[in-house]
């Protein structure tokens, strides 16, 4: 059988595919900070090498920002376009990394073999298992089962600004019959998901300024108010006493679970206590009267992401700061709109300015959640697939995290899309030390493949 | 008259006290910070060259710390300690600074002629009024009226770490019949002032640890507890809507302001407005019930200096850090017990952490108020020299400020201390671009030959 024998050249081909994914891994690519421009643009040019190697048209394309890389194979059969990003999260705090975050290394860990490296998980090793199980395939056939086109951006760790306008002016070479992404995760170790429901994101990024300068809290302590004290109550109050948000109207269009999708998910026997347990919580902080999977899921939340101000070195400065700043981010849900949330934010920020304050906003931008539509049939194609090649049938699920693309290809093109990764929870994305099973690659290869050949028939 | 020949001459003197001076000045002698340790003791070492060279027996005196400097002349009369500060506060931020901190420079401004450097006003300039005001004397007489013993130490800005030890070990040395200390201010341009109200200090340094490592947001918002929610939540509660501090006990030893003081300070005709216009404020942020002098002079208060966690670089990261830090301070005042005062804050932030949250502290100190009695007839004698050299009368007042010396004076030596300085509010002291007028070195110096002079008869 032709898929058997596309398998079995998976299995021999990963030592080459391991180091195909090193020398990716070892391009720093952040793509939120300028200083690693270069490298983004290193990163893409590999891949459009990398896909030129299995026969795809392929080339990198200007933006204002950093380039995009777009790639197509002909081929008979549905036209699929696969999205994945090349850029990754900044490294700091660097000091907490165990070894240099660009140097991939495969180590052996108590639950496996492990890729550990920036961006391993997110995206670089993700995205390449699609490549890889087109390379496979080509090498067995000389040919794909499907019309592909690949499309991979380098800047959604940064928030995408160039991603629309790009999809706009190219909308008639990127709009296909579905959009398959790979940037989200596994339900558990033997579950593999699909996922159909997103939050979406709104950031703000801002600095309150009082006193003209910084000022001697000897003096003016008192008599002057100091901004960390007007941020600090300003952002203490974003939640109540139960965990939910207080910013006026920031549950209007938040919609209630459908009781047959809280009934699945309560099936799913999700365990809230180790999720929180391996990464030393104890209780579930959100809404108190909404279950553990439903405050990741399909809830909003309110984070404050960064805060700075005053003297942070060491010692001691008894200083009132004439500044005080933060970044806070929302995950939205249902109908949420992120200008009207934005709005509501700001208003709440400004009732605590003192007369005389200022705050100013370094940021613009958020995206509505967006839920699919499972009634297409390549969804039951694609998680029968993917049950095929895990212990456990496949589940549709829910992700706390923001994929904008997803709802850009719904709205801009018309493409419905299917959310399917190979993540897991303890992959430390974003975080120092992340890593990439070395299962989550060889299995998310033969994964491809295998819905590669159910969409192609 | 032998006073007006020494003041002809600091008159005549002054080009070669500004250069001794912006030799001092050039000597980036910060304490808080471990990298300028070898700053510390070439200030020190400046200072004792100085002094031998007026004539007095120096020593540089090693602590644990940075060095003390101790000199002494001999000479009839009463016996006076003359105290100062070399070291200086850090010069970040930087870039806010319009020439090099250390670089000092004599400027024309609208308001007169300044000395612009770290340290001119806090505390070298000052402490060189006195040493100047020494070598006129010495200059026109050979000898100086009274036996004079200076102290100077390297670690005000850092919290004096080395100090009460090195007074204990050498109490027989320093116990004099008064100590002059010079690091205040005038009351206004034409007042100077004694200072005989000091507000002491209680200064906390922390982090507050949650989760076990950086998180995703996206995968763990809403359900894990941010850090930077529980810190903004615990320092947004510690002042109610009146601006008074909610901490348990917290005004439980602040004594009510007599009648007679709070007249007084009437008298004075403080301008808050035009104190807290020159620094871009509008209104007294301190308890609504207290008019500005008390905010600043006689109430306790309580500011965070400074506070970070999470992401602070370019762009946004979607991250919940496992950490959060803040260094908070207090002003104290009256019979207020840091020691007491530091276990109510510690509940107080204690009571918001979540069950498993730690908080580590760094700091441990604290220095009660300090209260001067003006029946010794020095007081007074002081009090007229300043007079004769200012245009106005000067007065008795209160500082914000917090110098723990006066009080160790006091309780280790039996010494009464005088306060006596001639820096102005808007001397951005602890700030960018500090600066200390030129007349108030001039006059400064002038003042203390008068005060000499009267306390020597």
């Amino acid at each position: 059988m032709s898929l058997d024998a596309i398998l079995a050249r998976i299995d021999q081909d990963m030592p080459e595919a391991i180091d195909r994914l090193f020398e990716l891994l070892r391009i720093p690519s952040v793509s939120t900070d300028p200083a690693y421009k270069d490298h983004c643009d290193a990163a893409a040019d590999w891949l459009v090498a990398d896909l030129k190697s299995i026969g795809a048209t392929a080339e990198k394309r200007v933006t204002p920002g950093h380039p995009m890389v777009v790639g197509h194979v002909e081929g008979n059969g549905p036209h699929l376009l696969f999205y994945g990003h090349y850029d990754v999260q900044p490294i700091d705090p660097i000091e907490l990394w165990d070894r240099d975050p660009f140097d991939p290394e495969l180590q052996d860990t108590p639950s496996g073999k492990v890729i550990r490296a920036r961006g391993s998980s997110d995206d670089k090793g993700q995205l390449m298992t699609f490549v890889e199980a087109c390379r496979a395939w080509k090498a067995i056939h000389g040919t794909l089962p499907c019309k592909i086109t690949f499309f991979f951006e380098g800047e959604e760790e940064s928030g995408s600004p160039s991603l629309v306008p790009f999809m706009k002016e190219n909308a008639e070479e990127l709009t296909t019959d579905i959009a398959l992404i790979c940037d989200t995760g596994l339900f558990e170790s033997a579950v593999p998901a699909i996922t159909t429901m997103l939050r979406g994101l709104l950031a703000e990024d801002f600095t309150i300024t009082g006193p003209s300068r910084d000022l001697h809290s000897g003096m003016y302590g008192g008599i002057a108010m100091n901004p960390i004290r007007v941020l600090t109550k300003a952002l203490g109050a974003l939640h109540d006493e139960t965990g939910a948000v207080t910013l006026d109207g920031f549950y209007d269009d938040v919609p209630e679970l459908p009781d047959e999708v809280r009934a699945q998910w309560q099936g799913l026997g999700f365990d809230h206590e180790t999720y929180l347990g391996d990464v030393g919580l104890k209780s579930p902080a959100g809404e108190q009267d909404r279950t553990p999977l439903e405050q990741i899921w399909s809830r909003p939340t309110c984070d404050v992401n960064g805060i700075w101000g005053g003297y942070t070195g060491d010692g001691f400065k008894t200083v009132l700061p004439s500044e005080a700043s933060a970044k806070v981010s929302f995950r939205l849900v249902g109908q949420q709109d992120p200008d009207k949330i934005r709005e509501s934010f700001r208003n709440h920020l400004e009732s605590y300015l003192p007369e005389g304050f200022t705050v100013d906003y370094r940021t613009e931008k958020g995206s509505a959640a967006s839920q699919m539509s499972i009634e297409d049939p390549a969804f039951e194609k694609a998680r029968k697939a993917l049950s095929d090649e895990w212990p456990r049938p496949a589940a549709y699920v829910g992700c706390g995290g923001s994929i904008p693309i997803a709802g850009f290809f719904k709205d801009l093109l018309g493409v419905d899309a299917m959310l399917i990764g190979f993540g897991k929870d303890d992959d430390q994305i974003h975080s120092p030390n992340e890593k990439y099973d070395l299962e989550s690659f060889h299995k998310g290869i033969r994964s491809w493949a295998r819905i590669l050949d159910a969409l192609s028939n």
